[in-house]
């Protein structure tokens, strides 16, 4: 492999994030190795090889990394099913498949591997979630697996073992999210002329356009960064103010039925991201503002909705 | 499998640590069988039913769980080759591989399991390592696996998955320990009548008796206690007292050659264990007097070092 050569294995390429990670990575002038798991591939994109892979499967990584001949390796992939993803022995499924990558992939003379992590591995009372200061305590299994799993990796970069940096990413919305999840869900029912039923909304969340976090993701792997930074917006946004913010732009408002669902127990007042570290050591921070990325984000729902099914 | 079975799987059970587990096992009940993985088995011991296991093969996991049929599962394997295990990529092996075996070991009906970990889980600037107060932050990959693998399995066990304890095991010496490492290579020089090269050992360390750990371990697995537990003396010992008490004890402390050997660098003055909760919660203390348990050690190697070789 050449040393100037810069191509890179995306994981997990035809998800919410994954697939906002193409764009920033042509723009960097990354060729785009870009992993997915149907049986049918994704539409061509420009610069883009898809490759079919299962990377739960055994030699399922060695497989995918071989085929790829990547310098870089940008692992998105994990499972995600709403409901389901905070609690499922997937996560160690995941943690598995992943130290199996990254092994494979820096065996094969890969150079530098960023991870997704996530904000689930703060330990949420204390709110204000900054990298070297605020304890990882996760009190889910996803925290748990993703924590695990940057113990492990932050250990083997140590040892010489890789270049390899961490992104903790907090809350998303935007295009091409599952539609259970709250913002596609709020926006399916508005568009629907369904009453979209929500909790009080009174917790503070720090919510991002998922491409800007993609954005982030990519910044932090184009870098020399090493260990754990927040891919965050450092704002604090009430729930209910994202729910509004819908309402209103739908012209729908009429339709919210705010406090309909009861809170979890346990939901904890406030999550945000200290953002100084990712703006310090790699120069990135979110830009899209927040009621124009909702805008967007039900422009693209208002399309598809149109679409004969 | 009945409810009252106590049928053990214990890996690791040929290495240091593990051969200590089968006496206290029998003694509180449990059938057990054994994994190895070298191409002939023990030798035959009442009660232990000796099964070949690659763990670190695909499927081997899958394989030792099937065959084992086991209520509980002690899992001490781990790669412990001395000078090169603190900073080796099987580390991240062995994570992977001990995922694949809990998860196995619960898929097939498993009802509890104890995992081997380390004081090398804390940040040893602390010093003093209480479980419910020092921070865990691992400067080395063997360190940062081990408490990868405990985060992850944490979680699992948060989410339901499995009632699972966790030992961290500080210092050992004692009989079998490979013999590149402090105490067998001290006494080995000390009985061919060479000088035993040593450091100054100003390091204050816990160090215990192999035995006391195995039985530290075992009474882990037979309470029903879960997280992260400390399996130590809680007694602060310098190197070099060891050093000279095998002198006195061999007599031929004319041999040693204390401080003919260069201390490392950032080897931190003093890692010492509280033993509070595991007292309080499992009743289990260390009893192995460290003199008399140095002795007995010199002993065994000395009846070794007769043996035509």
């Amino acid at each position: 492999m050449s040393t100037t050569s810069r191509r890179v294995l995306l994981t997990g390429a035809s998800g919410f994030i994954g697939s906002h990670c193409i764009a920033p990575l042509r723009r960097r002038g990354y060729e785009v190795v870009a992993t997915y798991n149907a049986r049918t591939p994704p539409a061509p994109v420009d610069g883009v090889e898809w490759l079919q892979a299962d990377l739960l499967a055994d030699g399922g990584a060695a497989r995918a990394v071989a085929a790829a001949r990547a310098s870089h390796l940008l692992h998105m992939a994990w499972y995600v099913e709403p409901g389901k993803m905070i609690a499922s022995p997937a996560n160690l499924a995941w943690v598995r498949a992943s130290l199996d990558l990254v092994l494979r992939f820096h065996e094969a003379g890969g150079r530098r591997c960023a991870v997704g992590g996530s904000c689930y591995e703060y330990d949420w009372r204390y709110g204000y979630c900054s990298e070297a200061l605020t304890p990882c305590r996760p009190d889910t299994l996803y925290g748990a697996a993703k924590h695990g799993l940057a113990e492990a990796l932050r250990g083997y970069a140590l040892a010489g073992g890789l270049s390899l940096p961490w992104g903790r990413m907090f809350f998303l919305y935007g295009p091409n999210e599952n539609p259970r999840r709250l913002v596609p869900s709020v926006i399916l029912s508005l568009l629907r002329g369904e009453p979209a039923l929500s909790s009080h909304g009174q917790q503070v969340r720090d919510y991002m356009h998922v491409q800007d976090v993609a954005d982030g993701m990519v910044a932090l792997l184009d870098s020399d960064c090493q260990g754990a930074y927040n891919i965050a917006s450092g704002k604090a946004t009430t729930i209910v103010s994202i729910v509004q913010a819908l309402g209103e732009l739908s012209g729908r408002s009429d339709l919210l039925r705010i406090g309909a669902i009861p809170a979890r127990a346990n939901d904890l007042p406030l999550v945000v991201g200290d953002t100084t570290a990712a703006q310090r050591d790699f120069g990135w921070q979110a830009s899209i503002d927040l009621r124009a990325g909702l805008a967007a984000t039900l422009q693209w729902w208002r399309e598809r909705a149109q679409e004969p099914s």
